[in-house]
């Protein structure tokens, strides 16, 4: 059950509704959203429902919420639109169709510089570049660490380009933030919900990959433990799931995408680089996500892919993430959709 | 390796050749490909290629076919287009999208004729209508059978669409030949194997479904089973496969799409309605199954979907269908397809 | 709902009592048990119930089943224990542990002869072999057909043993019936409904082996498909499902055996030679399938496993077998499961 | 590649064989094995093989590692033992067959104690119980915390059972090194790779659960990256991964245990609670494990699992694993392993 009191509730009135539902034995949460205090109470929901909470003091309204994700719920409420301030505004979600592109990981300053101005020149809203790559092997390249969120700090500060990248441990968080736009967790860790936590009480956007053994509602779970803390700036990308077939790295689950735009009021991007793990699949189901009604796709691209220290197969070269975003742009309008403009590239003087 | 043997080449010179390879200890299959023989042979390559072959009387050229499918195997070949000659010819593959359209079942000659009427008038190219259904519980309704497929004959009269509908068993083949344009096998009839062997024996299109258990690979070896005895006119169709999620019926393959369009030359359609099991996805499905590149969609089609004897939760109505084949006409040349025109009804005078 | 006649009902009580079902619109198949019929009954659950059948003449009693397996829902029900008559008579559930071995194909006789003599005497209880050979490509083996059926039945003469052996098409029953005793269906089969029907009609045992795809539900269903036309000697197999682990065949789902000892009265064996693949895994696979309380094991075994035609590397050699089933003796005692005597050989004078 | 040095090689010429290892772009880490340095190279393995290392001044032997899981992988060594100091030292691996059993969660000293002393009363060799909890969703139960580590505390320091519990987040580790005898990562978190890093570095066993996602060879290298930093005490856990069916939580990878056995020499053990989700399923599951050679079970018990805080619906009662640990000992010493004797309480003077 959700209850949601007055703009103009006073802390006493608060205190009083939320002692009421704990002295039934239910659960109760605060969370603050636009100035006022929602509560989220689980418990026995016809116990809840008799103490009438609509009728006291300071209480505006009262929802029950048959699905377990209480935040994240769609209930008739329209889409969320993430703003991401960055170097220069953008947003993920509504109209928008929004392109994260850039290598796998930071290899160098050079390479990072090369392809954060091919991706922008060619329309990509977002550059990603991991500086902590989580590898399947202790024994693989581990990403640059601090020095690649320095050159993800400086490339932003030339191009203008906002910055995705991976935190890995909730104690990289604070070292990361003069650098990153929008924090992503990765699919290995949907479910490391101490992490999920703390990224819920900073003011930064998440972008949280669906593990590929992850059900839809696992999903839209692990999205509510960022939801609950506090932060309501959450997109969900799909990424592929765990199936039998072998020709495509993992299988992309694209009926999720509308499933998703059903569920939840939360922007939904598809990554199809890890989808497929092959970069000659990459336009067609870019193309797909957005026929299926994604709101951004986001696109490994690197400027030599054969020498990648990761994920070579599946980047894109720089001119073929130009004709990606040809496509996509002459696409979009039938479906409803808007691309932003190509950024002007803010060297700095 | 595969032999293929002049246009002119005598049946005492193809013996030649066929006895040649099986001295070896080579398997060997002829097979009819436009007027010449080619020969597949099936052993130690190495040793095949000792033999020669290409320099043998009445043989023109030999290649290695890495691929265990090797009369599906794309190599480089064009398209395949499968022509439906029906009441109205029609064709599936190259440039064009083809959508075929109708109920799950067919339940009696009015709903069938009053859907038939509907999905052609909205731009369905053929009508699809089960007369033997294959049902998980034996309980359940089996399908008119023969009474069923004269109902699909006189609708197709009437309609002048061809008729796509399902084999069970190799018995019932002599017995829909009068009625049936395409012949469509189940996804839990994939690997019967006798039966496709006997619809590789007759000269009628084979609409092919992937088992929700089969890899990419094992959909090509099914199609391999009615090539290998001279039928070349194989549709493939995805229509999900089997994972852990439960908000869908099936997961939606749909980077099989374009990995299936590199690995073949056959036509690739998808079956978004098993696929999703619900009807408010067969829109979004449908689109993306365009963008990433299907020569065309199988859709269920009902009048009524609540009151259908089977699958009625992922069943349009015919006013969805409209609108389904409006967002399609407008997309396709933006993907450069054709949208075939919609028929004159023929019908009996 | 079940309706259980008295074993004294006229076919004329009978026949009102279906007429009074069919009259509100349910449907309802009669089925021959123990000389008594049984009506199921599908349809308004709520509406049977007032037609108050067991107040009729005839009728004994009248059970609602829940599960959509009318007959091979357990509710209560003894184990069935399914008799082979065989050359040697013998069983399939109950307190014994039933041991069936040999090659996946038939080669020649001289292979079949040497395999069956050695796991005869390592304790099988059934010699299995195939003659029809489901196989993924055309060009692989596909088995020597009738001629391999007879020499399972030279076999079976000489050893005394009872042949399991797979039919893949309603076509082959008539000709198999004289050499086989007990019919093998596929995994690939397993929803191969006009094959099952029509081994519905027979009497002669049938081990039906879950698809890699299904779900148990799935698996009870399609046995239903067996039983209802009136065999009940059904025995089940549980030979792996397609998960994504690659160092094994299919993921034996081991749970599957208390799982369905529990679902159905129905014996339940498990193949550990194709849910490995391995040869190397059989032993502890079969251990642990005795251990979960199957009814029996099913392995396969070559002579020469290097040279086999297909499936080689997951078959035992018989001193691997006889390693394997004296594993077995030494712990059937301690887990209530009896080991039936080893076989005098019935050679022929 | 391994490089073993001398157990009598200095540190100066360890830097040699480091330093030359690197000059050709080689990647290399130390590991502390037993005394001596181990380097684990990674890169191009022929250009490591012409630097003949064997030749180097400290070094005994060089070998070359096929399988990425360097440290992990069998390469014909003995079984690993995990010795359990705690406060009545046992192991894991080797002969012993190990039992692990106690509630989800700690709910609240009273609860724990009598769980604890069931449990060891019945054979049970380590107690679980969980204090900080991963819950799927952020409303449910998530643990006791600090709280539930003193209690942990307190009743191993009163039944001399070792613990076994889980740790969240790398933060957590220092809190609870005076409470856990063996920490545990759960099959979330088994690709959380700073966690893996952190436990690498301390001297305490981790028993890493699979994934449900995962391939063995993915638990492998999750492994791995704990041995990388010098932490050799890994136990591996097999506890279901994700497949189609529904009757069971998860599911069981029996295979899983054989194949690990002969990948690795760590020990192996299976969590049946967590793959069935089912109490009735416990016992079956758990005779097939150590058939199947597992070294040991981590069973959940609870004194009323009808009110327990989680997972109430797979907890065993006291006297159910009675009859368990019964079943396991008399069935034991016919598979070649013994059964831990039964602990005397160590209560508090």
């Amino acid at each position: 059950m959700l209850v949601k009191t007055h703009a103009a509730a006073t802390a006493a009135e608060c205190d009083d509704v939320r002692e009421r539902i704990e002295a039934i034995g239910a659960r109760v949460r605060g969370v603050n959203a636009n100035g006022r205090t929602v509560l989220i109470c689980a418990g026995d929901t016809a116990a809840l429902r008799r103490l009438r909470l609509e009728s006291m003091s300071g209480v505006e309204s009262v929802f029950d919420i048959p699905q377990p994700y209480k935040l994240a719920a769609r209930n008739g409420s329209a889409d969320t639109i993430v703003r991401i301030p960055g170097p220069t505004p953008t947003q993920i979600g509504g109209r928008t169709f929004t392109m994260i592109a850039g290598p796998c990981a930071v290899e160098n300053l050079t390479m990072l510089r090369t392809t954060a101005t091919a991706v922008g020149a060619a329309g990509a809203n977002l550059l990603r570049g991991g500086a902590f790559k989580p590898r399947t092997s202790p024994y693989a390249f581990q990403g640059l660490g601090e020095a690649g969120l320095e050159m993800l700090g400086q490339v932003r500060a030339e191009t203008g380009l906002p910055v995705v990248t991976e935190v890995m441990d909730a104690r990289q968080i604070e070292a990361m933030l003069p650098y990153v736009d929008v924090f992503q967790v990765g699919a290995r860790n949907m479910q490391n919900y101490t992490l999920l936590a703390e990224l819920g009480r900073i003011r930064r956007p998440v972008l949280l990959k669906r593990s590929a053994a992850a059900t839809i509602e696992e999903l839209l779970l692990a999205a509510e433990h960022i939801l609950a803390p506090g932060n309501g700036d959450v997109i969900l990308c799909e990424r592929g799931v765990r199936a039998r077939e072998t020709k495509t790295r993992n299988t992309l689950d694209i009926a999720a995408v509308p499933v998703l735009k059903r569920e939840t009021h939360l922007p939904v991007i598809v990554d199809p680089s890890h989808a497929a793990g092959r970069s000659d699949l990459v336009l067609p189901l870019s193309l797909a996500a957005l026929a299926a009604g994604a709101d951004g796709i986001m696109v490994e691209v690197h400027p030599h892919p054969a020498e990648a220290l990761s994920d070579g197969d599946q980047s894109l070269t720089p001119s073929e993430f130009r004709a990606l975003t040809a496509a996509i742009a002459a696409l979009a309008p039938l479906l409803g959709r808007e691309v932003p403009a190509v950024l002007e590239p803010v060297r700095a003087a």
